[in-house]
Order: C-alpha cells, then sequence, then structure tokens
C-alpha cells in the first residue's frame, strides 16, 4: 500500500525518444520485464551509477560505453540484477548490448545496459536475445506507462510523472519514470530512474543538470540504507523540441529547465519512499541549525535509519524519546543538548534539554496517526540544513524481504 | 525465544557485595523493578557510560558521583529510562540518592543511580523513595539471580554468569549480570551490565580491565544500531578473597583476573544478542585482512547493520547477494573485489568477484536453517581483524518495538 501515490494513467511522449516493451521471461509471470528506449540521433544523455564497490556487470559496462560514445539505445531488464556474477556476468552483459546493437544496426558500445532484481544469478543470455526483436518492434513514443510497470520488481505501483516548461516560446517535455521499493539508499544515483526531455541540451550541461537534480532528490531519500549494487539514473535530451541548443547552465533556459527536471526528480523520489517496501507512513526529515551540511545529514539519516524510530511511526506511537535517542547517537561533537528543538509536524516535542513542557500526549498522537510526517530538529549551532525523505518500518517491510526469492 | 540460551538458576555470591531487591511499581507488573547493590568499605570500582550524547539524567549524575568520591552503593530501577527529562530529571536522579544515602548512612555522592525503560518520562520519585527500605533490608549476597530479574525490560530471561580462578593460591570469584534486547548498539559501555568480584583490585587496574573488556565484549555487539541514552557498565571489586592487591595490570595475578572478567563480559554480551528483540538467529560477523580495525569496523557493522541481510536470516534465505552488497557499500576506497573471499560457515560463497564456483544453494540453504552463523570476510588487504556479534531482524523486532508502550 503505497502512501499518497497512485500509478500514472498518462505520461506525456517526449519527441525523439521511443520505447519498446517484451516478456523475456525472467520473473515468474509473464508480464513485460524488458524495456528498449530508443533516442533519436543527435540526442544527449547523461548517467549517474552507484558507488556501491560490487557494482553490478551492467553498471561496469554502461559506465565504460559512456564514457566512449554518447549512447542511442538503453537496456532495460527486471526480474535480474546480474550483480556478484564476475566475468560470466560481464560477458552477459556485452552480448546483451550486441542483441540491441544486431537489432538496430548501432555500435553495440551505442547500447547502455541496466539490470535490477535478484542479486547473485546470472542473466539468462538467450531469453534477452530472444526478447529483443519484440522490444525493438514496439518503439512507440507514447510507452512511458507501460514502460514504468515493466522495470518494476518490488513495487506495487508504476512511478512516473510529466512536466512542461516554455524555452525560447518552444513547449518543453519533462517525464520521467522510476522504479525501486527497498535496497534503497541511493548513493549519487538511484535504482533506476529515466528522465527524457525533448530540449536540446550540449551533454556537458545535462551532465551537471543531472547531478544537480538527483543530489537533492534520489540522494535523499532512503528505505532501509542498503545501497544497491545495481542504482542508476539516466537524463536524455532529444532536441526534438526545437530550443536553441542549451550550451551553458548559467542561462535563463538552462535555469528553467532545470527547475522542471529537479520537479520530476523529486516526485520521483519521493514516488520511491511512499511505495517503500511495506510502508504506511511517509516521513520528512528536516535539520536545521546546523555547523555543515555533513552534520545535517547524519543527524537526520540516524534518525531515517532508526529501526526503533521507524517502527514506533509504524505504530503511531508518539515515542519521541526515540528520536532524541537518535539525534544523541548521530555522533556530533559538542552538542549542546539545551539548545536543540525537535517538531513533530507543528507540535513541539523537545525543548530545553527534554520533553517541551507544554507538549501533550494527545497532541503528539494527533500527529502520529497522520499517514505523512515532517520530522523537524533545528540543532542551534549554524547554518546548515538538510531534507531527507523515508518511510516507517512494518511488518510487512519483514515479510517481503523475508519471503523474497523464496 | 532467545537463542542458545538459558536464564542462570545460580550465580555464584561474591564476598562483600551484597544486592537488595523491591517493587516500587514503576512497571504495571507486581514484579521487583528496583534493585541495590552495597559494595563493602574499601572496595574499589569502575564504570563506563553511553556516549549519546543525550545521555539520562542517572548517567549525567553517576559520572559525577563517581569522580567525587569511591561509590558504596548502586541503584538501579527497570520501567523507566529517566531519560529525556531535563532539570526534572536529574533532580529526581538526585533525590534518589539521597533516599539511599538517609537509609544507609552514607554520603548521597556514595551512590550511582542507574535507570532503564521508557525514555522521556520522569521517574516517579515519590514509588522510589517508598521502595529503597525494603531493598536496602533484603541485602544479601545471594540475590544475584533475583537482581537479574528485577533489571530486565524487554529481556526474555535474566542474564548472569559466574567464572572463577585462582590468585595467590586464592579462589577469586567473578560474576556479572546484564539486561538488554533492544536499543543496542553500545558504544564504551551497554545497556546496564554489573560485574562484581571478590579480588582485592587497585581502582586505576580496574578501569583498565573494565575498559579492555567492554571493548571486546560489549562494544562489539548490536540488535538495531540504536545507541541507548542509558548504557553502563560497572565493574566492583571488593577485595574480601584476601590477594595481595592487584596494583600493576602487568602482572600476572592481573592478566589471570582480566581473562575471567573478560570471559564474563564476553558471555554477558552474546547474552543480550541472544536475546536481542526478536532474534531466532545469531549471527558472528568476523572480517579479515583490513588496512586497520576501523574499515574491519565498517565492513562488519555494515553488514550487522543492513534489515536486508537480517531480513534474509531470518527467513533462513542464502540470498548472500545482500551480504556482498553490504560490503560494497561501507565506504572502503579502492576495494579489490576480485581478492574479496566471504564464507557462510564453512561455505565459501563470494570469490573472485562473484559467487565461489564451487558453491550450491543446497550447501548454503544447510548453513542458513542453522540457529548460530558465522559469516566470514576476508578483504585481503592488510593484517587488521574484527569481530562484532548480532541477530537477525524478525516479525517479533517490529512487534515488540510497536507495541513498547501501548
Amino acid at each position: 500500500m503505497a502512501v499518497g501515490l497512485t500509478a500514472p494513467t498518462h505520461l506525456s511522449a517526449v519527441a525523439g525518444i521511443r520505447l519498446g516493451m517484451a516478456s523475456a521471461g525472467f520473473k515468474q509471470t509473464a508480464r513485460p520485464d524488458l524495456v528498449l528506449i530508443e533516442m533519436a540521433a543527435g540526442s544527449s544523455c547523461a548517467a549517474v551509477f552507484t558507488l556501491n564497490a560490487f557494482c553490478a556487470a551492467p553498471v561496469v559496462l554502461a559506465r565504460e560505453h559512456l564514457a566512449d560514445k554518447s549512447p542511442r539505445y538503453l537496456l532495460i531488464n527486471s526480474g535480474n540484477a546480474n550483480a556478484g556474477t564476475g566475468k560470466p556476468g560481464y560477458a552477459v552483459a556485452q552480448a546483451s548490448c550486441e542483441a540491441v546493437a544486431g537489432q538496430a544496426g548501432c555500435d553495440a558500445t551505442e547500447v547502455l545496459p541496466f539490470s535490477t532484481g535478484v542479486i547473485g544469478e546470472l542473466l539468462p543470455i538467450e531469453k534477452l536475445q530472444a526478447a529483443v526483436p519484440q522490444a525493438y518492434a514496439n518503439l512507440d513514443e507514447d510507452n512511458w506507462v507501460q514502460a514504468a510497470r515493466a522495470i518494476m520488481t518490488t513495487d506495487t505501483l508504476a512511478k512516473g510523472i510529466s512536466e512542461q516548461c516554455t524555452i525560447d516560446g518552444k513547449t518543453i517535455t519533462v517525464t520521467g519514470m522510476a522504479k525501486g521499493s527497498g535496497m534503497i539508499r541511493p548513493n549519487m544515483a538511484t535504482m533506476l530512474a529515466y528522465i527524457a526531455t525533448d530540449a536540446a541540451v550540449a551533454q556537458p550541461v545535462l551532465d551537471v543538470c543531472l547531478r544537480k537534480a538527483v543530489n537533492a532528490s534520489f540522494n535523499r531519500i532512503t528505505v532501509d540504507s542498503d545501497t544497491s549494487t545495481n542504482d542508476a539514473c539516466v537524463l536524455m535530451a532529444s532536441g526534438a523540441a526545437g530550443n536553441t541548443l542549451i550550451d551553458d547552465e548559467d542561462t535563463d533556459a538552462a535555469v528553467t529547465l532545470f527547475a522542471c527536471i529537479e520537479k520530476v526528480c523529486a516526485f520521483l523520489a519521493q514516488a520511491i519512499i511512499r511505495d517503500g517496501e511495506g510502508a504506511t507512513k511517509f516521513m520528512t526529515i528536516e535539520v536545521e541549525g546546523g555547523a555543515d551540511a555533513a552534520e545535517c545529514e547524519a543527524v537526520a539519516y540516524t534518525i531515517a535509519h532508526s529501526p526503533l524510530v521507524k517502527t514506533a511511526f509504524f505504530a503511531s506511537d508518539p515515542n519521541w524519546g526515540r528520536i532524541l535517542a537518535a539525534v544523541g547517537r548521530a555522533g556530533l561533537a559538542n552538542l549542546d543538548l539545551d539548545a536543540i528543538i525537535i517538531h513533530l509536524d507543528d507540535v513541539c516535542i523537545v525543548r530545553d534539554g527534554g520533553r517541551a513542557s507544554d507538549y501533550t500526549e494527545q497532541a503528539g498522537q494527533r500527529v502520529m496517526k497522520q499517514a505523512e510526517i515532517t520530522v523537524k530538529v533545528v540543532l542551534g549551532r549554524g547554518n546548515a540544513s538538510t531534507r531527507v525523505w523515508t518511510c516507517d518500518l512494518s511488518y510487512d517491510y519483514v515479510r517481503i524481504n523475508a519471503e523474497y526469492r523464496s
């Protein structure tokens, strides 16, 4: 049950970007599990990948291909992560790119591979090779909703959004989709997100835009502190809208486009948390008044990862002492306890080194019953701040992850 | 259901150390929830406390009293942590020491207070004052088992052990008890552990002994990464055994005693994990071949805290990719993936950058069905090593922490 999130029924086509699906049979069900995305010639593309040292074979290969050529195709499969598969996994990832190249008449290095699903099992390449022609035959600009469904694993809902802005008098469309529900603590990127625009953008500017947007969105979420081996986020720009090429990040056009893309990334990042494994609550953790961003993040993530805080939210229990204990163990030196103020939405829970004198259990209970709650911690020792999004820890998180694979 | 642990039916008395219990009514049940420990005049005492910045009022006061005088009494209550209670909480902790001083005819600064239970509620001092005389009247050297029961909160079993060694031809007894089950990631100490010996030991040597023993035991366990506001560990030495005073940590006598005390601490630390909230599995995480101890700990705790690893163990699922992903996100620079070897007990699961070629699902399944499992990670980049103990993450962990307080 996702928190305040419904699946998209319509996503705007992005001129120059076509998507095709196929059922390769990586999953036990017959639903589509393979997506091919084609970028029109002349498109630019930027991507960021997981910083997990054990990154998957497709991540290694996608990085190499991206450094070599501007990509024309993205090939995405769900149901198998092709991670922890060593040299055989790398060879299979290469073969998957060659399958697309043979079909599309491009170079294998113009294809970026992406995989998501179980770690440690070799991707069955014959199934993939057999399904690529169907995905290629299905390529269509109007396939975003179906593609968003095909990349799901433990997601309960497809995740996607479209936004528009105007640049040079041209309507610019930005459409994005993402998947991810568990093993979510993205580090420089998240579990498979694809954003496309028809704006004309030079690759270096697109790269800056993606890193900025990811840093304010996918790098600010956590379900369970587990950084995936396969995280990747790709931003494509086809240029089909006909605007003047954006080749400077400081222009008005760039600022307008960046804002639109950041909006899409923030929606998708939040959507992953709203559909976090077993989530019943959507929590925003705001930390203000820190000496620097690092200590704000330390406090925010210590709260967001605390199993005791997360289970208290699941129980709608205003057991605010657990939040206080999490702040206290975040590792900040010389913390002035008396200066710290903690709010649950509009209710002050901690002030003057202990429970706020005007706090009542009823007020705390009222907020905790909500599906969406903001925890705000004011450290009172500087001007830095940060914000992260997370969800609660429920029976269903344990069930989903105990049953997964079995 | 604790893993491989039963409650002690007998604990050896330690000459010079008496314990008394009373039911103060901090808990909803009528069972004893107050313990008074008396050290004979001339005893020495060492203690370590939580490093959580939001440490509880009794921890603040106990630190002050310990710096001032050698303590004669420890007063321990369960059912209420008196943490996050600000200045009123501190005043109540002072009043609790005064209640003992009035009864025993000692100075209030010779009393160390300890509290465990719900955070954020002021300790009802009248209940404590009313119960102190009973605890004092009950003081007896043979009360260790009852005292170990009285300090329990969510513990399902009392935890205690006795060991003996010989020094100067005298039989030396070491008896220890501990409580703790959740909010367990001790940092310099753990959730209430008390160890006593009748050996004669100078305080500075006792202090060194405690820090060494704690570092190898209580500082090596984690249930849920949540460091408590009330952690404390106390080591008492009455001198009643009649050995020559141990005033040098490098003597044979000190080495013999240290080994005995370390054995007691290791048992108690493991007992806390075996009785970890909802635990069905006891896991030892060994990391070898690291460049330094810090990176070994980073890897060990990343595995031990990973919700995905913990739920896989709960499910007895050899989903070893989750262990590999945890190693990969532990933040070690320049990790040579091909050098890493990971074992589940005697089964090699990762070698040469991926699944070990001789690994079989059956072999992994056989190990995962055990109640006690060792995960060994060899990093292949140095000679440092570490070992931590943890448990799995089950439905019951969520249930216990969602229901606690309600």
